[in-house]
């Protein structure tokens, strides 16, 4: 039986989360090239590590595993031909640009926000929770960038915000990025081609 | 300049650790075809798990990841075409293995007698940490069991383990396996072909 729409790949990260920078900036090409349609979700994930009784990201709080995550970063920067430079607050808040991409979650202009946000944090080393950052990046891509942010900003979208976090604890994920495809769960930057791989095959089986 | 000796990287693993099982099944296969030789340093994990303030392994400590961790193993066995059954005891004590490991780590055998022992514990699901076990599979392995088992559990080899672990530590590793090619190090089964190559490339300009 084939599957008469095309297969999604259900994309969990926050724009505070250094290997979701990895996949932000790639996966929009990679998808396209897997033939498999990406369903964008952000989501708070200070809340997450919260609940695991932890303060901050692991990479903080140990120092080991940080040291050498800001290698790994610069070697898989320079894999992937990005630009990188380790920020100096980190993890920086991300509370709005998440209430901003959760608005445009379904809009032609995501992930080229989603991407340029990103640049801010790990290439340009510059806060990104901030009203008028976001509305000249806004403006930038030629969007009504006002109407966006007080739409962000909406108490409506602002419990969406929550649900998303919530969603994300039911789905049992615990760092980022998350790739899911249906129930199949993948974690980290160097799982996103195996997800879109299993994505691909199982709507060619008709399974998903 | 070109360098006269073979370039060597440092495999840091526990048999303990499911991640340097993967490792450990490969890596004497894809480092030849690197051209790139293996310096086996088996090491215990637990004491450094211990010095982070955590009674076990993170994929028991963490639900969720513990969950996942599972799942990816499956696939990622599935990937290299290695058997995997999920341990029934995990993480397996493997104290009696990594003192043989250490005696044979400049061994001929040394590749084999670790592959069997990764085996046991991943794909058999059977307890590695027993003399009896050890010396089943050293005497199939047509070696004199008795012999190395007695080195193995020899104060100064006993000695040695620990130091391995301080030095581990001092390295600032911080889990498995852990490849370090000079001062460079690449963590996680994952990089391992990462790891190859920066080895041969660093060899080939000289610098190591």
């Amino acid at each position: 039986m084939t599957s008469p729409t095309r297969p999604t790949l259900d994309f969990w990260f926050d724009f505070g989360s250094n290997y979701s920078y990895l996949s932000v900036m790639r996966i929009e090409e990679e998808a396209a090239r897997h033939g498999v349609g990406i369903r964008w979700q952000p989501f708070l994930l200070g809340p997450i590590f919260r609940s695991f009784g932890w303060e901050s990201s692991p990479f903080v709080l140990q120092k080991e595993k940080g040291d050498y995550t800001w290698k790994d970063m610069a070697r898989q920067c320079r894999k992937y031909g990005l630009p990188w430079r380790q920020p100096t607050r980190f993890p920086r808040p991300a509370v709005l640009p998440l209430r901003i991409a959760l608005v445009g979650a379904t809009q032609p202009w995501m992930g080229e926000f989603c991407r340029r946000t990103m640049a801010m944090n790990f290439a340009e080393d510059r806060d990104i929770d901030s009203p008028q950052a976001m509305h000249d990046l806004l403006a930038d891509l030629g969007l009504p960038a006002h109407r966006i942010i007080e739409e962000a900003i909406s108490d409506a979208n602002k419990l969406r915000l929550r649900r998303q976090t919530e969603t994300a604890t039911e789905k049992g994920i615990f760092g980022a990025p998350t790739f899911l495809a249906g129930d199949e769960m993948f974690w980290g930057n160097d799982r996103l081609d195996e997800a879109l791989a299993f994505c691909q095959a199982a709507a060619g089986s008709g399974a998903a």
